[in-house]
């Protein structure tokens, strides 16, 4: 079976790297805008070769994995629309679904299929040299089936994705984006604000000093891909604005709860304790 | 030299397994309320004896700190105040510093110094079960020295400090309240504000399907003692209280960069990235 990975970063370089540890009888080709993270790609096996046009890297390949930032997805789909192997299934790795699931009906021909994928799983640190074949092990990946989707198609990435390590989780475009803002594109920016309300404080040099390992746990996610949470912004911005004001709303519970002081806020905080040990419990 | 530590939790236990650690000439006597934490804290070495009286625990000490949740320490400076030695150096390990400033004035004798402290370090489990001998090493330890301490029982805590692998750093009561609200109280209420808003939310079985590490780190601090959390909003309630509103007009800084897409939320999120990653090198 011919692969190709279509964007060399995090996820693609991940990817690559958990297909080849587990696959036999499977070629990954790579494709990378810049030609220098090709080449760390196919150093750290992560692909088996690269190759500098788009066109040649999808040609022939029976799944197709784009695995670039979502606004970028748009471009490649058009620019290999015409180069793709009749009965092709051509998934993608975006943190958003509903805007890709849009493109793939206007520019995929007919006879492709366009199953979007979002695997949760991501790490501090982006680019290829961060790519790792474990990290996509035992995550949940989304899998949204296009309305044209070929059942064959479907479950060909689904055999990669379980062949990944990881668990495919059906899901609808619009439900998807609507979880995510709420659980993954939220926590970006309440982290992002935290740390630019700090660092940008003329008290900073002074809370530097203090700031220990909660603090550096809390601003992780700040520090993602700045391209990747642009495009979130973009292609989510509703729901990512509406639990945005739900926030601002439970915080002003909380502040209340923080006015009262005593019994109110210690049991609220033992709730959060409590329930969010629960789900631990149930993800391990 | 004695040493008592009343209280033997997280942070009572790990100093004392860090001062047993390194420590020659030296005995460590613990107290705590309960019989079976005084046991697993024997057991453990995180102390050399424990003593079911307050009163017996910091006899002829030399040093006594207390690592009870801030709100204890006054009924304790009050119970154990006719029984310290005279000379005696007196700390606390409190995530608070000026209500307990006020305290140790009010209820400790003129003959013994007070010196107020918080070692910057935590983990999101509590007890003595998760004591570390290395949860302090290298962590930034602030001091407090009360008006009326002597520089010699100063010095004594200080050796100490030192002596567990931990960074001295003198610092004025007040300053230190208003900083740690901003860099480790507020980010408390703001894991435990996201934790309440979505695992409360009808949405939550979805959610918690997708939820991953990313979630997991930003909720962290939701993890902490519930007790000390309640403490701390009681006894740094106005400095917290305005942070939070700072903080909210952060995200409604970051929201209308959502709003309008594009460059700017892309330049604010690069902005953050970069600003975290050079405090990431500065304390690496």
């Amino acid at each position: 079976m011919r692969i190709a990975v279509v964007g060399l970063g995090l996820i693609g370089g991940s990817l690559g790297l958990a297909l080849k540890r587990n696959g036999t009888d499977m070629e990954v080709v790579g494709y990378a805008r810049r030609a220098e993270v090709a080449r760390v790609a196919v150093q750290r096996g992560a692909v088996d070769r690269a190759e500098g046009d788009l066109s040649a890297a999808v040609e022939r390949a029976e799944v197709v994995f784009l695995a670039t930032p979502v606004m970028a997805v748009r471009e490649i789909m058009s620019g290999m629309a015409s180069y793709l192997t009749e009965g092709c299934a051509v998934s993608d790795v975006g943190s958003t679904k509903a805007q890709v699931m849009a493109w793939a009906d206007e520019f995929l021909p007919s006879s492709v299929s366009f199953i979007g994928g979002h695997p949760m799983a991501g790490k501090e640190v982006s680019g290829i040299e961060a790519a790792d074949g474990e990290l996509l092990r035992g995550c949940t990946y989304c899998l949204v089936p296009g309305r044209k989707a070929a059942k064959g198609a479907v479950e060909r990435v689904e055999g990669l994705v379980r062949q990944m390590g990881a668990s495919p989780l059906y899901i609808d475009a619009a439900e998807h984006d609507n979880l995510v803002a709420a659980i993954s594109h939220l926590p970006m920016v309440l982290s992002a604000a935290l740390v630019s309300m700090t660092m940008n404080s003329p008290l900073w040099p002074g809370m530097s000093r203090l700031a220990a390992t909660g603090f550096r746990d809390v601003t992780r996610l700040a520090s993602g891909s700045a391209e990747m949470t642009r495009d979130i912004c973009l292609t989510n911005r509703d729901s990512l604005l509406a639990w945005l004001d739900e926030y601002v709303n439970e915080l002003e519970r909380w502040r209340r709860l923080i006015e009262n002081g005593g019994e109110g806020v210690q049991k609220a905080f033992l709730e959060a304790r409590e329930k969010r040990k629960d789900w631990l419990s149930q993800i391990q």
